[in-house]
């Protein structure tokens, strides 16, 4: 992918300083790059078909994985499921801390717990106790939908971000006081401004790695927005260290939004972005199957590449120029550029299978 | 929908103050609301397709359209579609200033034009002419993919934004000296990054109002990731005052996500605002096909509500006691809450009929 003009990233920039933790192996923290989660939407209970998901969400990019521990009766399929994962675990943990004991005996990398309902400083402990001989970290991950109740009143009269903030605040302390900081946190709700407003408040007090990500944010179309904005305002401004898009949607879709969303700020790179025009009364070639036929035969690849294909003469030699590859339509036919020069003209009906060809040749 | 916390969008609090103008009697600036709009994807010389077009994305909420006027050949459907048409007409002109005479004369509430093809002063002095005669409100329309020959070195050497303010305040210059200041800019770009810093350098010279969009921005989801991170990094500083989500789809998508960006942001509030968890292993009801199917049956709804459809009881009942309506799923069945009090048990298959009903009731 080129870059354009000088700029750099802002994040590159002023990206907030975080200690740096290790889960399994992959470091999060401000020296390194923003690493992409997701967690399993299958029954853990069946660990072949948590398996087969956990590994499509490697090949698609995911570096981390989260997988629900609901019950003791979980525990030896999350166990095959560490072992044979080619990924990190994450236990994710509510309401019985046991279950997080168990996890760690299990060989997860790291666990999730949620202050709004681990329990209190005894059990904590014992959660440390283990953490620390299995060398897990611990995210403290705060859900506005789970506040514990003593916090319900600060949220009425100071606002929700306050409330998520003084949770983790909270259980911040008590793993401090024992000594133990290999700790990562996250604040979500799923209103983006209050989850926006909640992590710039922590970064102020504490050097922790941050886990960002909207919670709830509904369907493909209206998660990606709220995603993509809140994940999105929090990166601009240099605070996070990995990310979890969440939608209700196949978990390989959190991936490739996520990807999306660090392309797009200059974070990280990979696989094919296609720069389209959304077609008018000018568009001569039918565009959007051929855009979409294209998007998906560039899905396979990880190089990145930057194709262009535009329907008119408007602003397409212009943008076929800037991509490595592109496509400039014009009546019937397509102009192909590469790396900005233009090399031939193609008919329509050829002009998939050409930009296939051609991009396939530089990857 | 509730507010959360105490806290106001960031826009309210800081929103750029510009002068405003009138589209075909919509207010577009500080002072007024964020205006919607789109471009219509149909042959513009079919006057019937392109006014049946209009009048479905009048109905998702878009506010102002624009139309590609092409050639002289689609003036008489133009003039048609003008008069017909349950919006303001904005003429999408490039490269042939005469089409933006022709256009106001056809009865255009706007135009736009394309400082890097629309030609020099004499011809701007005809267009403001005819412009101030007839009312017309003109946006120049600056965009990376057909930027003036003269400024590509100044794109090489200090960078695309710097260019694309550069091309704007050239021409806002030109048309200040014939005293003409019914204006709005543009300053778009496929590049997320520079586009905000356009806009961002931009608002710091002029007062005019400004049309946010990122140009080029692809299919529906990497379009949507690039519209929401851009469009939404500007109006959560404050910056711009009307607004087109530009995706390589049917308009009516950008309609939609346009309207997912400004309620997310607190701006604009329009519908039914689905909150919904991804599901985990966790997950006791078939939650997927529930909230799609209850999603596509509330499209209909301009009010707006929160609705919270979540599969478990680690969030459920919180998010559900949050929104107007909610679900939390249990064993084969879900708890339904209304304005935050437990109404009954639903079994599992009459979830979607039932909150379908509630939500009815309500609005």
């Amino acid at each position: 992918m080129k870059t354009v003009g000088k700029r750099k990233p802002p994040s590159e920039t002023h990206r907030r300083k975080t200690v740096s933790v290790s889960v399994g192996g992959i470091r999060v923290g401000s020296g390194h790059p923003l690493v992409v989660q997701s967690m399993t939407s299958t029954d853990t209970h069946d660990a072949l078909r948590t398996l087969k998901q956990i590994q499509e969400l490697s090949r698609a990019g995911c570096e981390l994985i989260r997988v629900a521990l609901p019950d003791q009766a979980a525990i030896p399929a999350f166990q095959k499921i560490v072992q044979k994962s080619p990924l990190p675990v994450i236990a994710d943990i509510h309401f019985d801390f046991r279950l997080a004991l168990e996890g760690m005996k299990a060989g997860a990398a790291g666990i999730r717990i949620n202050p709004g309902n681990i329990g209190g400083p005894a059990k904590i402990a014992r959660l440390i106790e283990m953490a620390e001989q299995k060398g897990v970290c611990i995210r403290i991950g705060v859900n506005a939908g789970s506040l514990e109740k003593g916090l319900l009143p600060r949220w009425k009269t100071e606002g929700q971000a306050e409330a998520m903030v003084d949770s983790a605040l909270r259980h911040v302390a008590i793993f401090e006081k024992m000594n133990f900081k290999n700790l990562k946190i996250s604040l979500k709700s799923s209103d983006v401004l209050q989850t926006v407003r909640a992590y710039q408040l922590l970064a102020k007090e504490v050097a922790y790695p941050f886990h960002l990500g909207i919670t709830e944010a509904g369907t493909i179309l209206s998660g990606t927005v709220k995603s993509a904005l809140g994940i999105g305002l929090l990166l601009y401004q240099g605070i996070g260290d990995t990310l979890r898009v969440s939608l209700t949607a196949h978990p390989r879709e959190e991936i490739r939004v996520a990807y999306e969303i660090l392309r797009a700020l200059g974070l990280r790179k990979r696989g094919v972005e296609i720069i389209s025009c959304p077609t008018c009364g000018r568009c001569q070639i039918d565009l959007l199957p051929l855009v979409q036929k294209v998007e998906k035969a560039v899905q396979k690849y990880t190089h990145p590449l930057k194709v262009a294909i535009m329907g008119c003469v408007v602003n397409g030699p212009g943008e076929a120029r800037e991509a490595d590859i592109g496509i400039a339509g014009g009546k019937g036919l397509g102009l192909l550029f590469s790396r900005g020069k233009l090399i031939r003209k193609v008919p329509e009906k050829d002009l998939a299978e050409s930009l296939l060809e051609e991009i396939k040749k530089m990857i």
